[in-house]
Formats: C-alpha cells, structure tokens, sequence
C-alpha cells in the first residue's frame, strides 16, 4: 500500500483525514530505506516516533481519568502500562494497515521486520504524531476512539493482564494464604479441540470456576471470575 | 495563601484563569491534611497528578519538537530528560508560589514537606492536570510558555546538564582520548570571593578556557565553551 492508498484507507474506514503526504511518508520511513534511496529527501520516522509516544501516552491518560472517575491513581497506571506498550500498539498497526504502508528497506524486509512488534509499534507512534500535527489533537481521539479506546469494551487488553499474579496479590494482602488451581472437566468438542474447567480455592474453599481451550486459559478465567467476585 | 488567593495570584501575574475552586483544592491537598480533617470532602493530589504527569510530558515534547526542527530524536530526548525532572518541577512550583498554598498535614508541616522537592515537583503535576481540565491545552501551554519554556532562553536548565561528561562522550566518539582540566589562574576579589580559571585540554592541546567560583563551576565551563566551539 502506497502512503496515498494508505490516506483513502483510513479516510474510507475511519473519517479521519490526512493532507500532507510528505509527512506521512516520514511517519512510515525506516532508516534503511533511505540508505538504499540515497535521491528521497526527508527523513526517517524517529522525530515523529519522540513525538507521538508522548502524544498516546497523554491521550490515553486523559481517556482513563474521564472515563473512570472512581479509579484511584494505582488502577490508573495499571491500565495505563496494559494499554501502552509494544504489543498493544503493533496490534492497532496492523488493525488499521499501517503496516502494509511502511518504507522499509530491503533487508529488513527480507528479515521479516514488516511484521516485528517493536518496528510496528514504532510506525504507530511515529503516525500517531504526524496525524496530531496534521490534523490536530482532536483527529487523534478520533481514531482512538475507534481502535484502542474502542477496544476495552472488547476486553482485548484482558490478555496482556496476569490475572493470577493480581490474584494473589490482593488475597495475600490479608496475609499468607493457599491458592490452589484444581482441573474439575474436561471435554472434547466434536472438532477435537478441548474445553478444561479450572476451579481455584482459597485455603481448600472454591471461589470461582473458569473455562478454556488450555489449563493455562481457564486457570487465567478462574482467576479473573474470582477477582470480580471479590470486587462486587 | 489560601486557594483563592492563589487563583487571584495567578490571574494578576500570568494572566491565567482557574475557575473551579474545588478541583484546585484537590490539587493542593496532600492525603495527611485529609486524615486530619475528617469532615472535609475530595480528594488527595494523586489523581491529578497522574494526569498532570501526563500533560507535562507531552507539552514540553511538543514545544520542543516545534522549537527545534533540526534536532534527531536523541537531542529533544536529552533535553526533554533535563526539563521534565524533579528540581525542575520543584523550581516551578516555587516561582508561581504554588508551594505556599500546598493543604498540608500537621506532622508533614513540622518535617519540611512544604520545601520538599518530590512533594513540590507532585503539585506541579497536579496544579497542571487540574489547569488542563478546568482551562483546557492552551491555558497549561500560556503558563508554560511564561515559566518552563521561558527559563529555556535564560539557560536554567544548563545547570542540570553535567558538560563534562557530554564532552567526554563526544570527543570518546572518534576513539580513545586523552582529556584533562587545569587551573589556569586564581584570583581574588575584594569581598574575598575566589574566580577560578581553567583550561580543557585534548591531548594535551588546549580546547577552551571556563571561569568559575569554584573549580568545578570552572571545569563544568570550561566543557560547555568547547563544546560550544566544537559544534561551530
């Protein structure tokens, strides 16, 4: 995808705008790419990338403060550091294409670096700061709105949570305590794929069930239903 | 200095406007003062300051990426390092008189919190987070521009920054050197004040000459003047 394309795309898809192409193209540049182009002019996208960082960073706080007013300061910056980080990021580079968009050079390509967290995590901040130049910081919150912000109505940062660490974190919190994972069922669905259901106790006592296509997963879904118990 | 009269303050010498009394308060409310008042509504600081943490960074980032268009990504970072720190923010708090309307706890009172720079440095965050949402960017941005970005024209900042080391590190660049600092002159003054003279030699070649009142003020001068020379 061209940097003109990859303006039609998000325009078509997002309604957010983008005018000045060349600066576009910085926010997708790797250096190599202008080793190999010794005639392209302008340059690669890390003063954007300084930029940007600090741009979602602000975005992102600004969003969490108004959106939970009860959160203390410490849930705060814990769904800060899930949200802001490099496998968030790539994940929304390659939601909105960006990654189809970047000027790599060749070797890097032929190292697979298209598809690199820290590489896409880079070109979404670097973009993230030419669209604030470009269009504003209201252009920003626009597009987050559709993509990151989007996504914790849909649980997606669930997975980069530790829900048994946090889970003995609060439990212990009251002193030593046994937590103990248990496997109660397992079945196998007509495809062959399995379902395990997972208890967890505290001192012999079951606190919550969860569900998964993996131990792991249904321990984590324990973890998490017991943390929500507590909670309410 | 009671919170209204901070805001009359504020609004007499920055020409900056505060409207809601109560978040200003929360602001300036350390969490003892609440324990000794038990009747007294809101918040600590700490919210705040999550978010004015936030605001800061992306403020001074934006100022410099606009500031300094021929800088790489290294340059604003280290410079960005030096003005969003703890003696920074503390200095601030200080000159805008925003430590004097700080809602202290008694025993905080007594052990000196008032002048403490991490405390001073946190109501600056906070008294920016609660600017940013009772005023919006553009007021932060207008008492910015009247205090942290201003002091960059007056080089306040050049005494966070250690010149010797950075020669160092730009001279080691091109391979082992041999650098050395000697005292050229010692004088005097009436009032039995000293004014020191030193010379930074690479190689045994003299670079620049630094004055001081001190040896170290001498020296750290003394970089600064050859690192000035060299980017020449």
């Amino acid at each position: 995808m061209s940097p003109e394309e990859f303006i039609n795309y998000l325009s078509k898809n997002y309604h957010v705008n983008f005018d000045n192409v060349d600066l576009l193209k910085e926010a997708l540049t790797q250096r190599n790419y202008l080793n190999e182009h010794p005639k392209e002019k302008g340059r690669d996208y890390q003063r954007l990338e300084f930029l940007g960082d600090a741009i979602m960073q602000a975005s992102v706080t600004e969003y969490l403060f108004k959106r939970y007013p009860d959160w203390d300061e410490g849930q705060l910056t814990e769904m800060r550091i899930t949200m802001v980080q490099t496998k968030s990021f790539a994940h929304f580079s390659q939601v909105i294409h960006l990654n189809e968009a970047i000027r790599l050079g060749k070797g890097e390509e032929m190292n697979g670096a298209r598809h690199r967290p820290s590489l896409l995590e880079d070109i979404w901040e670097a973009f993230i700061g030419a669209l604030f130049l470009d269009q504003g910081q209201q252009a920003v919150v626009k597009l987050l709105n559709q993509t990151v912000f989007a996504a914790i109505d849909e649980n997606f940062f669930d997975q980069f949570i530790d829900f048994k660490s946090r889970l003995q974190e609060q439990l212990q919190a009251k002193g030593t305590v046994d937590i103990t994972y248990n496997i109660e069922d397992e079945e196998r669905n007509e495809d062959n794929s399995q379902v395990f259901k997972v208890s967890v106790a505290l001192d012999g006592r079951i606190l919550a069930y969860g569900f998964g296509s993996s131990i792991k997963d249904a321990e984590k879904a324990a973890a998490q239903q017991a943390l929500v118990d507590l909670s309410e």
